[in-house]
């Protein structure tokens, strides 16, 4: 099994995450996104979504999805429980993961990849060049506070994000608020809860993942 | 148990065909889009997103993702499996369902949310209002041919998205490329395996959910 990641990158961090704290040892192979490695025809050959993380498992078969890496390696290291142990549990973990997917991380990454200097011509990953849309930069950069506001709010009754338990959504979360402190937006001293569902979330063993 | 649906919405319906396909009788509820029902006091108190599919359980708890109402229902209804048997199955029905929802889905609810008229001030779903911006629904239609040609080079070697078996990813699939006929878009005669793969859907007792 191989996984291949870019250390830099927040969408692999889920991965790292998920696989640190499941305490794996995984061979991984860094793909250089700075010099976009992953539009080269050696990593478009293992993927052609051309993004990372991907794993690579030992029948070929190649997994280019944070959710589907994670539900592989759950089912095959079932310890620690990390996408829930029972129905309503593994529904509310994909419930909450899918919310920070759609309204933070897209939003995130709106903000960033049509603004950034560097990401001119490279609006969206893939194997495709999209031109920037200011537009949608400005959009995304109030979506993120909307979704502060929509952790905030869950936070004030739950400890985690999935309810009373430690799961994908809790990484999922974690890597999208990091990300967002790329355009500059970091949760406020009113969002008493994310900040302290965060701070807890730094102090886990898998945050320098 | 009940199922807040619009009888004529696409994203719903991928739960009316999980909920078909199962062979479950569920209390169904319409909520009205085309009257904006879903932004009024009674539905936001019950789905603050504003969105259907909800699935509301008996013990109160609210699902408003699809694959997080698809894995409760997996769940307690076992059969038939529509999320995979085992740890490969199961990663390739999420990985299959997570590429439809970003390349397809997006890109479709892009191209028709920043043009058509009915839809100014509701570019994205949910309960915030924002602007349509017509360079999005340019590039949402670029990127259902891409997604048009990915599924086409995947069904070249697999009768289902996920590999020889129908699952979840077939059903967002299917709700995805019909909804694409909103915006003038459908599988052209080239895309061999889309068009097969398509008829075959087509034809399963689900497919009028």
């Amino acid at each position: 099994m191989k996984f291949y990641d870019c250390k830099t990158a927040p969408s692999p961090r889920r991965t790292r995450m998920f696989i640190a704290e499941k305490g794996l040892d995984i061979e991984t192979i860094q793909i250089d996104l700075a010099t976009q490695e992953q539009l080269g025809d050696a990593f478009r050959a293992i993927n052609p979504a051309c993004t990372v993380p991907a794993l690579q498992l030992d029948d070929g078969t190649v997994l280019a999805e944070n959710l589907a890496i994670a539900s592989y390696l759950e089912g095959t290291n079932p310890e620690p429980p990390l996408l829930g142990r029972d129905a309503l549990e593994r529904a509310l973990v994909l419930e909450w993961n899918a919310k920070t997917e759609v309204a933070g991380l897209s939003g995130v990454a709106d903000a960033l990849r049509n603004r950034a200097k560097g990401m001119k011509g490279r609006a969206l990953t893939g194997p495709h060049s999209f031109e920037q849309i200011p537009e949608l930069a400005a959009r995304g950069m109030v979506r993120v506070q909307h979704f502060f506001d929509l952790l905030d709010d869950r936070l004030a009754d739950n400890q985690f994000l999935a309810g009373d338990f430690y799961s994908m959504a809790d990484i999922t979360a974690t890597v999208v608020v990091d990300f967002a402190a790329w355009v500059k937006q970091v949760p406020s001293d009113k969002q008493k809860n994310l900040r302290r569902w965060h701070a807890e979330m730094a102090a886990r063993s898998n945050y320098k993942a």
